[in-house]
């Protein structure tokens, strides 16, 4: 059958955490099968295991290319790796389940990177497991970027109407202030702008964030608004981005869910992941901005402690794969903002 | 008239910021007069004019010890100091205005401190008139603990059933980590499981943060937790107070307000106030906990872009006379939980 519609490749994850489970939970909806076909890459056996296990209303088909991929619900079509099998234990940390995550998201990517799919949506993987496999990456993004061969991207957190990228991530706490630096504080503006232009909201108002309490007060609680940030901005400004700050980080984000900003650039991983998390803890979604296309992700873990038990909830792959489709189909603007 | 309540002292703030204007707009609710006397500090003409500005439904009545005060709506009581009059400039910073909100806040410490009233709410400030007017301290904070003679007390933020108190405070970004002691972390345990108990919640559950992304992820992103936190945590189990952590910054709060934990213990300023104020701009209370009286003020500054504007909202300082009443009066357990 010929690709009637854009094909997005979905990995599984860690075999031995939730990945396969949220999978199929979203899936089980089949709102989310209008406007793009999902592509699977995983393993058939443990993800046919858990359809059977906890009775979901869904078919797996076996294809080997991800265009013959149909995307007729409820028949989810699975590239089968074939690595992992049924029985294999949940919620344990093992290289081999890092290997073969691994093997699932090369090949997405490979495959993304090729034009043969139109975006990526990645379950959780253990940062220790794929290590124990080998890799030199910590995460998806990085990965990622290594195969794009980009420098230039950014991890922004989508919740609604709530966005932030981050200017560092993960990285200790006491090493941020060397990380923002104005050329990477500008960087990321850029692509907070870019960001917005892809959801179909371009030139909307971005909040750039203080480092220091009350954004420095004017130099008495720290320097680096004055040094980096306030400059950094200045810059944008210049290039036509409609950024303000710097911003205190404490009310960043409260402005933004009032309306005043479609996004926030935050210096660091807690400054977003905090207040995003504390009204969307379900529901928030990591998306890679600056890769040749389009990756988003559930924002959790691998939950290990859960796994294999159906206590996992769908709801953020469920929104994972609908900001792919949305930014994949240029939906964006015709989309009601929530 | 004898004292038939307990009396608490209000201060007007800076003359030049929204200060006056709260005060009075907080008292224009009755339900705020009942089980408690409010003393105003602060200057009556001031007062006065807003009163006439604003057609506001309340009466002035000068008294010159707190124990005159009646707290019979809708006439509150004034203890007038005449520092700055009826048509002092609203919305610039001066020294003359820095001196005014000294006078009133020497003067309620010192009752508070005498027991002639049971405690003390305090309008907002501005740092840079005070210390133009003479003062070494940064705020009221620092400035009641040394009249209190005390180096133990920790601000502490409450909106509902939300609370944080904070390691460090008001200083910048890059001088966290060495703030983060196991002494400090310790001492700040304590003081969250005393303000635990003065608001009829002893024995609910801690949240103590990490400092770094994923608290450390076990030393991988930083070392803090192990060296600083987890051990003042221990600590604190062994002496029987109900704590746990380190658990990420970018989760405790989500898991207080899904009710695991009834307090958490920020190491830093925006860990704390980001998540809080998203969820509670306008409602949000500073709670000084160690101090030998009771004392509490909005969360928000002095507002000088709307002073004089009667745009303000008295929302967070009814809030703050509000928790200020319940603590003194000892009905944190009668009242329900928001």
């Amino acid at each position: 059958m010929s690709r009637k519609e854009p094909h997005i490749a979905v990995t599984m994850g860690d075999p031995a955490g939730i990945g396969p489970e949220i999978v199929l939970k979203a899936f089980c909806d089949d709102g989310l099968w209008q406007g793009a076909v999902p592509v699977v890459y995983g393993d058939a056996a443990r993800l046919e295991w858990l359809v059977e296990r906890f009775a979901l209303p869904l078919e797996l088909r076996i294809i080997l290319e991800p265009e013959e991929a149909e995307g007729e619900f409820p028949r989810l079509d699975v590239i089968d790796f074939e690595n992992v099998g049924a029985d294999f234990p949940f919620g344990e940390i093992s290289a081999e389940a890092g290997r073969a995550a691994l093997d699932y998201i090369e090949a997405a990517a490979r495959a993304a990177l090729d034009g043969r799919v139109s975006g990526l949506v990645t379950a959780p993987i253990s940062k220790k497991a794929i290590r124990g496999a080998g890799s030199r990456f910590s995460g998806h993004t990085d990965l990622l970027a290594a195969m794009a061969e980009t420098h230039r991207y950014a991890m922004t957190l989508v919740a609604g109407r709530l966005r932030a990228n981050f200017v560092t991530a993960h990285v200790p706490y006491a090493d941020v202030p060397a990380g923002v630096t104005r050329r990477r504080v500008l960087e990321t503006i850029r692509l907070a702008a870019e960001a917005l232009e892809m959801l179909g909201e371009a030139g909307r108002p971005i909040a750039v964030c203080g480092l220091n309490p009350h954004a420095g007060e004017g130099g008495v609680l720290g320097t680096e608004e004055d040094e980096s940030i306030m400059p950094a901005v200045k810059a944008a400004q210049e290039e036509g981005i409609n950024c303000e700050g710097p911003i205190p980080g404490d009310t960043a984000f409260y402005r933004m869910k009032r309306g005043d900003f479609a996004f926030v650039v935050a210096m660091y991983h807690d400054q977003g992941h905090a207040p995003l998390k504390l009204v969307a803890f379900d529901t928030g979604v990591n998306w890679t901005v600056g890769l040749p296309f389009v990756r988003t992700s559930p924002d959790h873990g691998t939950a290990f402690d859960i796994a294999g038990t159906g206590k996992a909830r769908g709801d953020s792959m469920r929104s994972a794969w609908s900001l792919a489709k949305r930014i994949v189909t240029g939906t964006g603007s015709k989309e009601p903002r929530e």
